[in-house]
């Protein structure tokens, strides 16, 4: 039986490696924690995968030359290495990863692991990488009383009954997250409230302090969610305005006591004056100076402030067609873009909603030109199955990536915007609200553990494609057998389509049960006051944003502001997010909107229907605990996808009362 | 300020009564709790009414033919009156209220100072009552925790964190009871769960002893719900198997010690095999296989098992057009007929669903012939307004009991099947799930208690009318001013009406949110697990459940079965419960269909708006708190009147693209 809490880094024998005797020792110079468990990492991965006893041990700088041979590792301060790059480099029996710093080094290692366990030669190695994103986070909504907002894997591995969880999971969890170059973690959801708050406190620094410490070793920054009425909540002040001298005081003393106990904290991921939080609002000051406050004070300590933009109206009455939830973000932040402190990153999440399965890109993303950004996207599946459905998420980000903004700079993708090369910025990247729980598997799903991966792969490197992507995770976890790499790859593959088809149709979103978002329900929050809406009626479905309607397309730079003005060159796939169309609108394909509508429910249930015979074909090649876990979650996603299937045909039949083309059952 | 604690106890100075003075000495033979109390009530109640010294004492018989003036009470257990009938009679310058038992006294002086404080004259007093049906209950849905299943008045009065609750409210609650006839109190929810299930043994029947002596004192026997998984729960029994004969050996030494601590305990309610409660089913028992063993049990102690009929499958496929809820209830009990125990009950909720705005009356009615049976009503408003909005419900269960079953007997309405006299039964009667909390007016909205105290006076009196309760309410509560009687009266007999316009229209029922119940959701338990559809598409709207359905107006006898078959007899009122209408349909009205939902939606609203003129005019007139809580309590109806107005109108103008036809805003 495997151990799955390993994940990825649960190492198996690799055929074929018997002929690579060099790899039985692994030397290094720095006696530096990172380097040492850089080390440790080595000779579990060698020990493992070549059934062989490994050792490792410190060097002296020049020792090296004298080695028969081994696996060597050693930090250049002067190499030319970005800092946290590393080489990769093979010279006869030896191989050496360099780096500028340790963390490199460690970075390096796990990649030698990884081209090990994928089967890639190394009989020649010139690698030299690094990261596309210098802040490559992790946003866990994690709750002090254990529980998880958004979480589908059971209870928190960091907080348990108000206190600070400490064990060999936060250990393991630090492993898994460098292992794929992540290098910054929230552990506190970002709705802040009671004990959290005090999570900046002496009641709880010391043993955040000893989770730090673990996370430092594997090149890993803590960061806190905070609760911007902290002064009044904890502080005893009446007021919490970023201007007033006092909060400004009460903050400077509980950062400066926040660095006495861990100098190289991150910094505070900030939810304000959204959903109900308290922020700067309150006291008529802007966004910019509520984030510029805490970024000024914390500055000294080279720690930054991460400033969420999911600011909107969420007492919205459905009633009002003018109004736009999408418009939202973009008219709150616009106008304050220059303003931001260079220690203040806005973190904007992919689309202008809410994570749905389908959403064109925030026009935030190409807007902002003289702000820190990173790019937000949620691992975590509360609109894509809950961890229920296998809904691989990577694809759907590598198509964000690249997509073009258009922002008037040559290099314009988000990907590019996101790195900070478009506009010179070295504060960017992406964060992923995390999909792990303290299930022993990590994720539920053990196919969700594809999206943690991916998350940290593509967010290490933009260029790598979901396919390799998913290829390598399916070579570490599972195996090398090519029927396994086959079918999981192709299950992983066609998920999120196959979600998408299933669920709500052409980027309209939602359509789900209220509050916990699980399941269909067309009108779930028809006429509720989230600002999101899909207007459907007898002859036809869709919110216009176009310029008749809210004027949403004209946040778009040209020619995406055209494109998606135009119902004939918008893409199909969101033709519902920017028009309200009529049921008898022909699509490219020559079928209606709602025969369309009909065809992907039908096709996206006969799409699982074809994952779980492909995963069937699995069985006795992979482990078999696995195998049955995932089997009993096919055939709930199978059971759950007819009843999307059914309700939402039967929704649009009996609103529109066209027949299905093909005569199949609608109720 | 008013003491809104005793709501319609609240005694006023009664003007015009300073000639009256004769009613300034209570004299009473009988040295009996209930007696006392009545004593204490009248001496109350004539202090406050009359402002002068009242007081009362004991006599031995005999004396009272000496005393000058007076009222005397007086228990003749050889009289003729009924167990629980008074006779009120006048002499010169006394007044005898006599009882076969001290109940009755207790009763008849509850009617005296109604008398009195209804302004009546007592010049002449000739009456002789008893009450229409024999058992008068209130069930409580209250948790063990002190929460209320649909409780809208705060927590419970009965318990606190797995506590009982004994103070001045039980002894409040226990007089007001009282006082509108009320002999029978369930004080714990019917779904039985956790700390709940011990509520039989020494650990709360100590305490509970001492609230059923409160009770004891005002003719009110206390009753318990009970978990009929109790002998696995508590007992250490590995089955609850009503055959069982350990099981039935731990019944017996559970109810025996019950009866050692509560000599009168009156009982129990039972929920089994619905929604989730276990019961009978598991080992293949009937129903009235449970109910029996556990009437034979009691039986020797006096008490009696009344078992509730809400059985039905709540895991319903809503593809499925065959299955009806409505016919559950029938369909389980009608062939048990006769099998039950003379001191089972069974109760029947008023309609076959739960307690919607409309239903027809439950076909169980009439239907069984064999069988005791208890009418259950819900008096706190799940479904109609959760004490947000005004309701009178007393109009809809009046006509409950006006329903002619048909069911070959002479006296065939539910008032006399209820009542016993159909069939010649003793254990009959009303329930009422109460909608009492530890608010201080007890009700939440102070119109509300209208209800408490109608449910009491119509279970008592059958006979009397909506309108004839409701101003004895509005002069015990308020005021005799004229205003003030002819505008609530006014406010409380439109308020069922209004709020069934701006709802689910004719008879369709639902369309609220799930779970909660508050709220418009057209669609919100449309393609749900609990059978309760409205089968709406573009062209019309309605469950068929006639022949060509689901068969269920085979259920009642004939000319009802016809007459709800025939669209064209059907009262329209219920026309969508029993048919799938066109939206064009014309009713009687001449309107079509959907003219009339409109219509109706937009005259709901300005109902409320005249119901909140007619309130505003009462400012000054009737205490300032309740003025202002009611006040408030209307805006917010208002307010939730437009949202069901706006919600369900767009639905179906969305839904059938037919314009209203007077070109009012729809969305």
């Amino acid at each position: 039986m495997m151990n799955w809490g390993k994940a990825w880094l649960n190492y198996k024998k690799i055929d074929g490696m018997e002929e690579t005797k060099l790899l039985d020792e692994i030397y290094y110079y720095w006696e530096d924690p990172i380097i040492v468990n850089a080390a440790a990492e080595l000779e579990t991965a060698l020990t493992k995968m070549q059934e062989i006893s490994v050792t490792s041990r410190r060097i002296e700088k020049g020792e090296e030359a004298k080695l028969p041979s081994g696996v060597i590792l050693q930090v250049e301060e002067s190499s030319s290495l970005d800092k946290e790059g590393y080489r990769i480099t093979r010279e006869e029996n030896k191989i050496f990863i360099e780096g500028k710093e340790p963390t490199g080094v460690l970075y390096g290692a796990f990649h030698l692991i990884r081209l090990i366990g994928c089967g890639e030669s190394i009989e020649r190695l010139a690698i030299e990488e690094a990261p596309s994103n210098p802040n490559r986070m992790l946003n866990h909504w994690d709750n002090i009383d254990g529980s998880i907002e958004r979480g589908y894997a059971g209870k928190s591995i960091f907080f348990d009954k108000e206190n600070i969880l400490l064990n060999d999971r936060t250990r393991d969890y630090a492993r898994l997250c460098a292992s794929v170059g992540i290098n910054g973690v929230v552990i506190n959801n970002v709705n802040v409230r009671g004990a959290a708050t005090r999570l900046i406190t002496k009641e709880y620094l010391p043993q955040l302090k000893k989770m730090a410490d673990i996370f430092h070793g594997y090149g890993i920054k803590l960061f806190l969610s905070l609760n911007f009425a902290a002064p009044m909540e904890i502080g005893g002040l009446t007021l919490a305005d970023p201007l007033d001298s006092q909060v400004i005081t009460w903050w400077k003393g509980a950062f400066k006591e926040i660095y006495e106990y861990i100098p190289d904290f991150g910094g505070f991921l900030v939810k304000a004056d959204s959903e109900g939080r308290p922020g700067p609002f309150t006291y008529h000051r802007t966004h910019a100076e509520g984030a510029n406050m805490l970024a000024e004070i914390i500055k000294p300590y080279g720690g930054i402030i991460v400033w969420r933009c999911f600011v909107y109206n969420c007492k919205q009455d459905w009633r009002d067609r003018l109004t736009d939830r999408a418009k939202a973000g973009y008219d709150n932040f616009m106008p304050l873009d220059g303003k931001f402190n260079d220690n203040v990153i806005l973190q904007i999440k992919n689309g202008p909603m809410d994570f749905q399965v389908r959403e064109p890109v925030s026009p935030l993303l190409g807007g902002l030109r003289h702000t820190n950004q990173i790019l937000e996207v949620q691992v975590t599946q509360e609109y894509t199955g809950q961890q229920r459905h296998v809904c691989y998420l990577i694809p759907m980000w590598e198509e964000v990536l690249k997509f073009k903004t258009y922002c008037g700079e040559k290099a314009d993708t988000v990907a590019d915007i996101v790195s900070g090369r478009t506009f010179y910025q070295t504060n960017c990247g992406m964060a992923g609200v995390a999909n792990i729980g303290n299930d022993e598997n990590w994720t539920g799903h053990d196919l969700a553990a594809a999206n943690w991966y991916g998350f940290g792969r593509i967010s290490w490197d933009t260029t790598l494609t979901a396919e390799e992507i998913a290829k390598e995770w399916i070579l570490m976890t599972f195996s090398d057998d090519e029927r396994v790499i086959e079918n999981i790859t192709g299950i992983l593959m066609n998920s999120w389509p196959a979600y998408e088809k299933y669920t709500s149709p052409l980027g309209i979103g939602w359509m789900v049960n209220p509050g916990h978002h699980y399941g269909p329900n067309v009108d779930g929050y028809e006429y509720d006051r989230w600002g999101t809406y899909h207007r459907a009626d007898c002859k036809g479905i869709g919110v216009e944003r176009g310029q008749a309607g809210t004027g949403y397309t004209l946040q778009y730079h040209e020619p995406n502001a055209s494109m998606y003005e135009k119902i004939e060159t918008c893409p199909e796939e969101l033709l519902l997010f920017f028009h309200y169309i009529s049921y008898t609108h022909k699509l490219k394909s020559g079928k209606t909107l709602i025969q369309h509508i009909y065809d992907t429910h039908f096709e996206g249930v006969e799409d699982v229907e074809e994952m779980i015979k492909k995963w069937k074909a699995l069985e006795g090649s992979i482990d078999s605990d696995a195998f049955e876990r995932v089997t009993l979650r096919l055939k709930e996603q199978l059971s759950n996808s007819k009843d999307w299937r059914d309700i939402v045909n039967s929704y649009f039949y009996r609103k529109s009362g066209i027949a299905d083309g093909k005569n199949r059952t609608i109720y």
